[in-house]
């Protein structure tokens, strides 16, 4: 049992990118999104074939969170393929939509890749943009082991490493490692909006990697906020706090918080694995 | 009017920077620092030779931003140099102390190069250090042209672009684009202490970023927020005012404060200028 078809449902820039990583390893790979330019774009980008409603090894659905379920209900009832993966940034919420809209749990392999680029779209997606990196599976303890492996077998041919989490882990992680993070570099870059051009000419390299992620698509990032807002804002009242707290330190001329934070960050800062 | 002999106190990372970028354009350069072995090491390196007390056209201030009135003073009783200037991260605090101590301030050109490292200490010191960055100056109106001319031959020597402001709008623009940037980054990475590994597994590129300044030496951080307290202070705040905000939209389900906040990032992620 292997993946010889695969279809990928939106060919945005992940969808995309998963469909030229498996055309790299010679899977035979159909494409489909409701934007019918986008579909050609990727195509044209060698990522696929058409998709006219044939049956497949594996389908991965490529859309925004919140439309997970609804596709997956959709495909399941046409039998298209033996199993079925997503890649959306959160995981309970798709999840819950897929038992509430009846789909068939056994089949599906809640999938999230965790890589990405400023850029979005077709033409910005990369066969190595999964490369190294880790990739979340939240199998459920009805899951399939077959639709379980067919998974492990695409995260394997994108090059990444399949880590398996509950969803509410999934969830609670990603908030900490890359949702609140955006939304504190969105911050940062808020406050700069406000000043003369002077102090932006004194700006230098840690600012630019402090707001990068900033530079993303504020309606993807409302999206994926959207599907994680608990364990975001529980995240984000953490930060809050510290920096409130920093600031009241500064004011009173007492240092010591302020010294402790930063040694705290130092210890945290120290905690993130190396690049692979 | 040129600078033919400079003497540099304190061989750090900046001040050996300095040292070796005037090195390599044949000026005479003297070292002295208070720790006999950091000094020697700088000498090591090339940065220069042996202070012996004579007298040279300009002397760099390279030490901590608190001690840098105190030593000005020394020097400037010794008659050491024809110009003064210093490379504290804060203006308005060593320009108080020099007042206080009663220097003489027409021949002292307060500056800062906007340039680092996360490594401290001469070993980490380099040429090019200063290339292609901002070097701020804050003149003050009775500050001695020539004073002024050698300090921005000191820039140029370096490869850096001066930058005309006033002490007040220094700091608050170092508060701004770098200082409070740097405990919000300190913030994020603290908020990583306490979590399992698990979490950690999922951090990408974006994390690495957002965090990177904070494995800053934090003692060094201590003393310059310290330093400019109350311009950081007002940063912070309002930081921690839009995370919180936004901690309190998410918990509501209200996402168009968030999403503002995400397109009021984008705008001002806009205004940082490019790498030069």
């Amino acid at each position: 049992m292997t993946i010889e078809k695969a279809l990928v449902v939106g060919t945005g820039l992940i969808g995309t990118s998963v469909a030229l990583a498996l055309r790299e390893k010679d899977v035979v790979v159909y494409l489909s999104d409701v934007d019918a330019r986008t579909a050609e774009l990727a195509r044209e980008l060698g990522a696929g074939r058409e998709w006219t409603g044939g049956e497949v090894d594996l389908a991965v659905i490529a859309v925004p969170p919140r439309l997970v379920g609804e596709r997956l209900a959709e495909l399941q009832k046409r039998e298209v393929a033996r199993a079925y993966t997503d890649v959306a940034s959160v995981k309970a919420e798709p999840i819950a939509d897929a038992e509430r809209l009846g789909c068939d749990l056994a089949a599906y392999v809640p999938g999230h890749p965790l890589a990405g680029r400023e850029r979005s779209g077709p033409a910005a997606a990369r066969a190595d943009l999964f490369s190294g990196r880790p990739w979340a599976l939240c199998p459920g303890t009805g899951t399939d082991a077959d639709a379980v492996r067919l998974v492990r077998e695409l995260v394997s041919l994108c090059g990444a490493s399949a880590v398996t989490v509950s969803p509410a882990e999934h969830d609670a992680a990603v908030a900490l490692v890359s949702h609140a993070p955006h939304v504190v570099a969105s911050a940062v870059a808020a406050s700069l909006t406000g000043d003369g051009d002077v102090a932006l000419t004194l700006a230098g390299q840690g600012l630019r990697d402090v707001t990068r992620i900033a530079a993303g698509n504020p309606l993807l990032w409302r999206e994926i906020l959207s599907g994680n807002a608990l364990p975001v804002a529980e995240v984000l009242d953490r930060v809050a706090n510290d920096l409130a707290a920093a600031a009241s330190a500064l004011r009173s001329g007492d240092l010591a918080g302020v010294t402790d934070l930063l040694w705290r960050g130092v210890d945290g800062h120290a905690r993130i694995p190396a690049k692979r």
